[in-house]
């Protein structure tokens, strides 16, 4: 391909809406444009590069015997209400009323979709196990799409649906899922780290993200590299190491005058002593059948409260920080005085290390006033003690101790074992080998595609521009001519790209008759593996030169050898990239 | 790949919603699920087919030199007000409202969305020639969805559209798109005519319908196969041959009382003549200048009013046949006794037929009331001559003289010159040689990617089922083991279906346990080129047999021989759809 009939408008500037590297790559090397607010168009470099993406989920998906479909974007509504999800997803699904007057969802998932299909056409036993999957758009209305392709309200993703008879089958499909998706991440290119997730919302049990670790991600993961686990930090723990402690310190209870002192470091300032010492005190709200509800939760003052956590112990599917005049109806306090002695009417969970926390101090539920000498059985009582720390960088590995560390993540991949919830609600029956009805049960597994090709960029880039694994780059090698008005030169490249053309590579040979700088320029900032340039002075020695993108070497070969030498320098990358 | 593992309901009942071969052939071989009115899923079987007709039209693309976008579904309300398409398209196209308040039509056709692209990225006359596409989703609101994928309100289609210079530009940029789109439909096994059609609502100048000749098509085509010409009925001409007429005839002018008399038939029945001999008169109504204004079309009653050249004479969008009461009002009668004579305040437009009827018999404008020895010129003026007629079969063709031919066929790809309708209005401009803002101007390109499909089908099927044509067969063989449970058999059939995925070949075996008959008919059903039936008695001979779906012919093969034999039997089938 002739660079001058390609559609590759390069940028030399970063545009302003790009805070994020990919983001911004994407844009200056003509992959993507916005259309508007989160919406974006591929052009053909992009394209290329999204291709090779899909390919290769495509190929392993069906390596692992997921058999590949193609849903309708619109949905009718009567299938989301049958599972309740047309009230439950509400703005974030977009939405269509037709001439007819009948409403549809634009797909933001295809639970609905695939289980309405199988309920159809599942009869027997002998039909399972059954995974089925497709490559498409979807559509979320976020409030912020941010990030490019990273976090857009149209997007792609790959979504797979397995349908088992029990437990044992439905792990074995979880699993052949859960190594493609590693074969997968390992073919592109990309780090992850498996992760499990809290998956309480999602009506199931067992699953697991994959995490690109990056400083962009927008989730916080939790690893122990000693003993090769991790956690997202909504769920993640640690040990706790507390010595068993009785209740009663060698302080009694004092209240203590502490006009305008309300904040952790104030309060340490002020009574001279560690953030440890404090029973940090925090109101929270919560829907509990139905009703407002609030609660108490206490953590020791150097720590903070893992709302999911929190959540998780009160049994309710998420909590709020009260509001101020909700904070002084509870407490009778303003915000900054709150604390579990002497409160009543609301349940006050407690996190295990306030158990080692003797002669504390905390809040006394008064404008201006705290409590030191503070001990737990004596001075207070938990309604509950909960884990509802979260957890942060050195903290010790629940299993072996050693030191957790704590990175951001983007999210790629996501695989759930879902259970019945929508074969149950939307009445997905097939006859097992005794002629008895029985709801087989469900596993769902995504990947956002184009967000694993932003990805690929924020793991492989440098301030020249994109560095693509062979597997991914939209071209495999781009031949740069010096001068192309020079008769010998275009000559050879014509050659060469044709050479290297039939031995299989892709090739983007550079035609504009522009300076070297501008196109070694544009060759970085493309990214693609390998580079060729011809030069007046090197071909009149019947030699080019070469260079690795990756990690800049490169060297002289002979003009003649030269396609056989890429080929062979291309095999290797790609190797690189191979399960 | 092994049948158990697909899923693929095949249905042995004609499903009662479909009419047309292949809406049955796809619901009955499993290719297709209905999802709600005009929506379907793909199912694997389908999906396999539906990419390789993507393919096939990618590479004819590719090869032309148009370059692959993805552009998104949702495209803002903004672009389309800019060429005035947001009103005129109306509820053809479906919307979406979101969260933050902005309107988004989901993209039934992509002028707006490329030409928005373009406006930003074309900068110097060095871009052009450029001609882009995309391979994907389309949505129309239609009002009535029928023939499965035929026709349905979400489907795919493959858009291109040319950018270039000046006239001469764009005429080869057309021409490369339409010898892409024969040879597209050459390797698709599909028989296309193609239609110079009517093109004046899409703003340009210059089109072709490719047509598949099909009796299920929704468009009348008329072809002169001596001369090779073709044409939609809509804009179709044929030679008038009329005899130079002077006017007066030998009757003189005589109102006849014919009670309740009214259609051409009663008429002739009435006065004992021959339809021809009447002037049909029929009262229109039209927009003309933003106002509703009437016009009497007459012609000779055993033609038929052609309302698109109606409309092109009186240079408007189009018209419609007036009401009752409209009628009433125009001729002061009741319908079915309008004529051109005596009557004023509206232009009669006549067919150049009339030129030639003298002593006609025509309506009085008056109930029960009708003329006859009518002659133009004497009795009556036209404000207007034209060719009204439609073209009926065996009418003489306008070149040759030839009797035409009429059929119907469906439009499965379109081109059009469209001129700077949206390069205009959306303001995009190039600097060109010496510096001067230009506008480009437009071609676009069409094909309808699952109707092509289904018009393959359409064209090529039998009373038992589909007969893929090897360039688009979902898989070109299937193996069938009489008896899945004998273990020769069995241990046959796994290392033949070996041996041909080896050689390239895409295999589905049959390891169902069910009868052979069954076996067979969802063979055929399912329509793959070739079948090897693998019985416990042929192989004792260390022997196979082989079928060929398209002729039936069969015969058997040594099983050691079978693979290779199978292959080459394959490239033969390939063959007859290669360019």
């Amino acid at each position: 391909m002739r660079i001058s009939n390609l559609v590759l408008p390069s940028l030399k500037e970063i545009p302003a809406e790009a805070v994020i590297a990919s983001h911004q790559l994407m844009l200056r090397a003509g992959l993507i444009r916005k259309m508007t607010s989160g919406i974006y168009s591929y052009l053909p470099l992009g394209l290329k590069a999204l291709r090779k993406v899909e390919r290769i989920i495509r190929e392993e998906m069906d390596r692992a015997g997921a058999q590949e479909f193609m849903l309708p974007l619109l949905l009718p509504r009567e299938i989301w209400e049958e599972t309740g999800r047309w009230a439950v997803m509400g703005d974030l699904m977009m939405k269509v009323h037709d001439r007819a007057g009948k409403d549809s969802v634009l797909a933001p998932t295809a639970e609905e979709g695939f289980t309405s299909i199988l309920r159809d056409e599942l009869k027997s036993w002998r039909q399972l196990p059954c995974t089925v999957y497709q490559i498409g758009k979807k559509f979320r209305d976020e409030i912020r799409p941010r990030f490019g392709v990273m976090r857009g309200r149209e997007f792609i993703m790959k979504d797979a649906y397995s349908f088992d008879r029990d437990q044992k089958d439905l792990d074995a499909s979880y699993e052949a899922m859960r190594t493609a998706y590693y074969r997968i991440f390992k073919r592109l290119g990309l780090e992850v780290t498996g992760v499990a997730a809290d998956s309480g919302a999602m009506g199931g049990s067992g699953s697991e993200e994959f995490m690109v670790p990056s400083t962009v991600g927008e989730n916080e993961i939790v690893v122990c590299r000693a003993c090769n686990r991790a956690a997202n930090v909504e769920t993640a723990r640690c040990r706790q190491d507390l010595p068993a402690q009785s209740g009663a310190g060698s302080l009694s209870l004092e209240k203590v005058s502490t006009p305008a002192v309300r904040t952790i470091e104030e309060l340490c300032t002020f009574f001279s002593c560690d953030a440890a010492q404090f029973l940090k005190s925090l109101v929270y709200t919560c829907e509990k059948d139905g009703k407002k509800a609030f609660a108490l939760a206490v953590i020791r003052g150097d720590l903070d409260v893992n709302e999911v956590k929190l959540a998780n112990a009160l049994g309710v599917p998420e909590v709020a920080l009260a509001g101020e005049e909700e904070v002084r109806t509870v407490t009778g306090a303003p915000v900054g005085f709150a604390g579990p002695v002497g409160l009543s009417g609301v349940p006050v969970v407690a996190d295990l290390t306030l158990k080692a926390v003797v002669d504390g101090i905390t809040g006394a539920n008064e404008r201006d006033c705290h409590y030191k000498g503070v001990n737990h059985g004596r001075d207070w009582t938990a309604t509950l003690w909960a884990d509802l720390r979260t957890v942060r960088e050195g903290d010790p590995c629940e299993h072996c101790g050693q030191p957790l560390a704590v990175f951001r993540g983007i999210e790629v991949g996501h695989i759930f074992k879902l259970g019945d919830k929508y074969t149950k609600s939307m009445g997905v029956t097939y006859l097992d080998e005794n002629g008895q009805n029985k709801t087989p049960i469900m596993g769902c597994y995504g990947i956002g595609v184009d967000r694993s090709l932003a990805s690929v960029i924020e793991q492989h880039h440098d301030q020249d521009g994109i560095i693509w694994p062979a597997s991914v780059a939209p071209y495999d090698v781009v031949i740069v001519p010096i001068n192309w008005a020079h008769e010998e030169t275009q000559a050879a490249a014509l050659k060469l790209t044709a050479e290297m053309e039939g031995l299989g590579l892709e090739v983007l040979l550079d035609d504009r008759e522009a300076r070297a700088g501008f196109k070694f320029k544009d060759a970085d900032l493309f990214g693609f593996p390998l580079r060729i340039t011809i030069g007046e002075k090197t071909l009149a020695t019947g030699e080019v030169e070469w260079k690795r993108r990756a990690d800049g070497e490169g060297g002289r070969v002979a003009l003649a050898a030269a396609a056989e030498a890429v080929a062979a320098m291309h095999r290797e990358l790609l190797a690189a990239c191979q399960v």
